[in-house]
């Protein structure tokens, strides 16, 4: 006597999760160290000493009711400000509070920003695989239709003539995920400007806004020097979700932002429209204390430690493509999405459990031909896990 | 191009953020010290000490894994033992960590809750008046339908005969809300034995359970000394939805949890399908470093300091009905909900504005004839408003 969907969506596990929770019982039957877990995507680097001492000065210096009462709904005013100034400085924008809706993290926004997008059961978004999979799931239950963009396999750009091809009237969002979990890829200027060009056309053509949904909980993570302008630059109607989980190392405490660009069309429709979506779903304000600590953080343009991830990516790239595996070259975030030897990504995966390797199917994702490697992982790990890798690409390519 | 029904959900203004909003303004307008601002539930208390000394333990003694990483969905399973034992030790229960699922608090449980529980648009939800706005938005939300149970005015207590005639076989589930804001009215152990046995009739008349969805925020600000059992005591299929915002005086850092009887019928159904709505709603898991504070404020059974409150409560009851109001005297929470004199709640609560005393009013509670008087505010502004209060009276009997 409950919601049948619901039941089957809290029964069911991720790839991710499955995979996790094997190793769990692997390590206690054969011991942690002989098991080589590269499944998950929990940051391995601790917080930056800023965001401790961040925590301890709101604790020491706060009121109760500053550190721990109710914000407005949309987060502290003084949070908003603090991270809007320090995205102007970072990125030459022109954020203020009023673009900034605080969110318990990254899914918070994104699960709030469909259901606000919503209109009705035609409403569509679309993904460019591979995909982080919560989205078909958020979209789905908001009541709108979701399609999957094939990839292009080849450097995990956008395919535009399939873009153009899925399209519609209905079409209400498009959402980009750069760096880009699993691939790890970071969209170029050019895809960027691409994009923008074809949505403007299509927003004339249909004669409503196409929300372009940026989701950048890697955002700064990179491995590249190159500058790309900030999404709101590029694309009037772009809505930025994005969580302190990896920058920060925060990924259980579920702080971060949907951000709306300045000449968002309707923009007091669709901030309304977040509120709205935010209340419905539960979502007070986000967790204060949270919002204290990145206010501070802000106002320090904090960033994260990238030495330990980029020596990590150095070893494993490196090693598997020495071994003969293919791989885009990833410039961000702390996942290598490996081609499966053999062709077959669930296949890989179950073989890699053979050498107590855990590593997820690209299938989850929209490309069952890969497999995702996470590097948020101890760098030992990845050296004594080599060997390893060496026999199932031998083994993988003999079946 | 966004959802109507977010956008206005979105920009509604509860009447509780309004008559905030406009002592605000009045405040600047003539001085915070001439407002009397009674709206708000925001615990005036500051966390107990325990708390405070939680928080920097687990900054100084926890693993940054173990401070700010994920945890489980569910909740850390140390921390979901560490709360089911102290209510274990304070109410005689049997919970272990599976009865609990953590939340961004009790708005984020009811609103997973609702959802959970909606198997279509006929599945109906029923509260007693008085009740929080907020369960009819999430109820409506979540597809169901929702009814309120006209107040018993006289103690506050249940209407038996119009719950028997508002159950039917499409009843999902009955809120309840004790202490009771805005009433502040505690049930007694008879109304929810009777309640409990009338559900209970009509779970096997109808084929199918009735879920008991118990509210219970207040459920530490109680000033009596009689013992309640707790609900999953008296009834099987009974949720408890909880929030730590108030008895810890945290309400911005937004933690609770949903928590499930044992002997609740289709036990696994029940959870799973909580789990489900929390995915869908993009709950992650409830903040890591407050799912700590409360693990060790729990293995300490650490309860508010109500004296505070309770001065309060005996100097507004006192005032108030001294001067001729009527209202039922409150045993929990922080709220007293008066009688309206001239019998019209939006009338009084308006013409209060003309003497800087902000209350609101008891419509939006499903009440119209009452107001509701937050006592969550300093000792001296109660003793500077009576004469005001007084006033008051005279002139809303004489229209």
């Amino acid at each position: 006597m409950v919601s049948q969907a619901m039941r089957e969506i809290g029964c069911r596990r991720s790839a991710i999760r499955e995979a996790y929770e094997y190793g769990l019982r692997r390590a206690a039957a054969v011991g942690a160290e002989r098991v080589f877990d590269f499944s998950l995507g929990n940051p391995s680097a601790p917080p930056p000493p800023e965001t401790i001492a961040a925590f301890l000065d709101v604790l020491s210096t706060c009121s109760p009711d500053q550190a721990h009462g109710y914000t407005v709904a949309p987060g502290s005013p003084e949070t908003r400000e603090a991270v809007a100034a320090s995205l102007n400085r970072r990125f030459q924008t022109d954020f203020s509070a009023r673009n900034l809706y605080l969110t318990c993290g990254a899914a918070a926004a994104l699960s709030i920003v469909f259901r606000a997008l919503t209109i009705d059961g035609d409403s569509e978004f679309l993904a460019f695989a591979p995909f982080f999979p919560e989205y078909e799931c958020f979209a789905r239950t908001a009541g709108a239709q979701f399609a999957a963009i094939p990839a292009d396999t080849h450097r995990f750009q956008i395919d535009f003539d399939r873009l153009e091809r899925a399209l519609g009237p209905h079409t209400q969002g498009v959402i980009v995920n750069s760096p880009n979990n699993p691939s790890g890829v970071i969209y170029s200027e050019q895809t960027l400007r691409t994009l923008a060009q074809i949505l403007k056309r299509k927003c004339e053509a249909f004669g409503h806004p196409i929300y372009l949904i940026s989701d950048e909980p890697y955002r700064e993570l990179r491995y590249t020097d190159e500058r790309i302008p900030f999404i709101t630059e590029l694309y009037d109607a772009a809505i930025v979700c994005y969580s302190y989980s990896k920058s920060l190392s925060l990924p259980g405490d579920r702080i971060g932002y949907a951000l709306l660009g300045t000449r968002m069309p309707d923009f007091d429709d669709v901030y309304g429209a977040i509120a709205g979506s935010a209340r419905i779903q539960g979502y007070v304000c986000a967790p204060a204390v949270l919002q204290r600590v990145i206010e501070r953080c802000s106002a320090l343009d904090v960033l994260p430690d990238l030495s330990g991830y980029r020596r990590n990516r150095d070893a494993l790239c490196g090693g598997l493509t020495g071994t003969g595996y293919r791989c885009v070259p990833p410039d961000g975030a702390f996942y290598l999405f490996v081609e499966a030897p053999g062709g077959d990504g669930d296949a890989f995966a179950a073989l890699a459990r053979s050498e107590d390797i855990l590593v997820v199917s690209g299938r989850s994702f929209g490309c069952p031909g890969f497999v995702r490697v996470s590097y948020c992982v101890p760098h030992e790990m990845i050296l004594r896990a080599m060997p390893g890798f060496r026999r199932l690409y031998e083994r993988a390519r003999a079946r």
